[in-house]
């Protein structure tokens, strides 16, 4: 079954509003064995017409978000009756919904509300409990294929979303006949670029018959997605660790910092985080992850010389001997953050954000990383991130997460 | 000039990624005084050929983005020099760049990246300082018009973002005609939300002629955006200012923590955080600035109340009578910064982001947050943000932000 997705909103188109209803259509389509060919967006009034004639012409499963309002330029009913020569007929039920949606909220009508309640003839309401707008289900043969689907259904996403699970979901999958999605798996790594991949990983992976594989590129993440049977997903995640196991980071579709908390949590280990260049979006990071309470206690975001040495006992001679972004203040911030904590590890980033306090020694983009054991070696690296601002501080992030990682799988191990 | 968006990427109709491009480049489209006439969404690969024949035949101006990378899916610039009947040619200064762009990185370039810098002939690459593909400027008259463009971007915001306002935006000005846009003044209010709006100023905008005006809300945050004449904006400016003055962010654009870095600087004060629920995310906001360095010096992550009583000196008896989200512990906690810090100014906050942790007199969502000021009264006060975890810390922190812009506010006023 070849699907379209048709969203109309002006609001999609000028930058106000995330068209949000793509992705989550997408995902949903997905669970059920389905693909969307393709998404449109239009602006709300006229501009429905073009869209749907050319996605019908093409799809046989054809679903419209928006312009089933009262107003004046929601017209995906009018439009869609018309191309399919239907009149449109109050339908009954659909009445009823909406007299009785006002008088639950003793709200009187507006008049134009009536208008939701026509809808093309021999076609079917989809009930609403959250809206004033029923869907709108249509059966036709579409694109030369018998067994085609029309749904019209409302933009606001706590109308939309329930509407698909109840009406459309169960109704796509008769339908298209899918009896099993394919299975999907996602494994992320970090510290390699999808270049990397490419070299290593491409040509094997395509040889495996029956795998859909591809990437998705982030700062310091590369997520590699794998689609088919059990089998052939089961050889290409081999296949992956083989290459690049020391890099994986999940294949259940947790983050960096969630992957971290867990390896913390399955050790009974505390951590502590001291921040200069970060600004403390690492321990930001980590107290994202429910329960990071159990294995997060202190952070330090040492912004200035004189935090990192009143909070983390960094010495003026070693931030006076090497500059703030050295291995030895770094080093020193990670065992004074281990020391002031009580934790059993403790990571430290120092670097040079930017825009401007760059050298030709350390130029913008430069980081120095350490992570700090108890009882343990404290390991330090050089890291390079010439980004932007924010792109830096993500990737600064990143690399110091996944250095946690490596330690914490490291003792495991 | 008719304008379409046309994205690829497998990963957006897959559910995995919201297509935040659309909603990017119609923003700054319209700031071009230009609209988008129609988005279309389709796979990697051969999908791209269909929608680009479509878009070439009504559109003028096209903008595709993705597909430029190494990969063998990767098939945009192929599949729109065929459409043109043009070949590809390796661009030297593209290549220049490339090998640039890993030189500078001290990496090696992979053999399929060269792949990237083949462009259509005749057509201009497009810089790209922020990743190895250039984009790709194609003049051609479409549709029938003369004066037509097809603009090849990269798919990474990262990259995209800079090239479209550094290579499409001017180019697109000169194309389009369009000698001056309308006006625009977006204007940022916190702490009230959109229906505030709606019942108090809707009706008197609506009446103002030849001004176009919407919302966009977010967590904490309501955007206003005006659209039209001088004389017109300046009138629903007055308007908004005139009913929620106290609640008005900026009017240029400048985010909250922007704001609140701009005070601190313009007093020539520093700030201290201690944070509980936020877990960092107001040190990591406030640290986004480009120069926080100058105001921002000691942040405090106390996650446990051990590192409350340690770093921040909250007493074990405030801990034990009142709790650690409470009155008494964000007061201590935010004095006990300023104390530890020397900072002029501090913001703390305690609060229960779930989803576990709740109970009947404090359920999840509650928070306290009190601001100290060196030589001044604290003040502290309770908010109630019930949501998922992440919106909770963003809540909370924008709330933080915005007690600190207040006090500022009032001290300069």
């Amino acid at each position: 079954m070849r699907i379209e997705i048709v969203n109309t909103g002006t609001e999609l188109l000028l930058g106000h509003t995330l068209n949000t209803h793509g992705a989550w259509l997408g995902g949903e389509l997905f669970k059920l064995g389905l693909r969307v060919a393709r998404q449109t967006c239009v602006p709300d009034g006229e501009a429905i017409r073009e869209a749907l004639v050319e996605a019908l012409g093409r799809a046989d499963g054809v679903i419209v978000t928006g312009g089933l309002g009262p107003t004046s330029d929601d017209l995906t009913r009018e439009i869609t009756a018309e191309l399919l020569g239907l009149d449109l007929v109050q339908d009954a039920g659909a009445l009823a919904s909406l007299e009785a949606f006002f008088a639950i909220r003793q709200r009187p009508m507006a008049s134009d509300n009536l208008k939701q309640v026509y809808i093309p003839r021999g076609a079917l309401a989809l009930p609403n409990p959250n809206g004033t707008a029923p869907g709108v289900y249509v059966a036709a043969d579409l694109a030369g294929r018998p067994h085609g689907a029309i749904f019209l259904l409302p933009g606001p996403p706590r109308e939309l979303y329930p509407m698909f699970l109840a009406e459309v979901a169960p109704r796509l999958r008769l339908l298209s006949g899918v009896a099993a999605p394919p299975d999907l798996l996602e494994m992320k790594f970090t510290g390699i670029g999808e270049s990397d991949f490419h070299q290593s990983l491409d040509a094997s992976l395509a040889a495996i018959p029956g795998l859909e594989f591809g990437y998705c590129a982030h700062i310091g993440e590369v997520d590699l997605r794998l689609i088919g049977c059990a089998a052939a997903i089961q050889q290409a995640r081999a296949l992956a660790v083989e290459y690049f196991g020391p890099q994986l980071v999940s294949d259940d579709g947790s983050s960096l910092e969630e992957t971290v908390v867990r390896l913390l949590s399955e050790r009974g280990w505390t951590l502590a985080t001291a921040e200069s260049c970060c600004g403390g979006l690492i321990a930001s990071r980590i107290t994202d992850v429910p329960g990071a309470s159990a294995v997060f206690t202190h952070g330090f975001v040492t912004y200035s010389n004189e935090a990192k040495r009143g909070l983390l006992g960094v010495t003026a001679e070693a931030l006076e001997t090497h500059g703030a972004v050295s291995e030895p203040v770094v080093r020193q911030m990670a065992e004074g953050a281990l020391a002031a904590s009580g934790a059993n590890l403790a990571v430290a980033v120092t670097g040079i954000a930017g825009p401007s306090g760059g050298s030709p020694e350390k130029p913008i983009g430069t980081a120095w990383i350490a992570v700090a054991q108890r009882g343990g070696a404290t390991r330090a690296w050089r890291v390079f991130q010439p980004r932007n601002r924010l792109d830096f501080k993500l990737g600064v992030s990143q690399a110091a997460l996944d250095g946690l990682r490596q330690c914490l799988g490291e003792l495991a191990g």
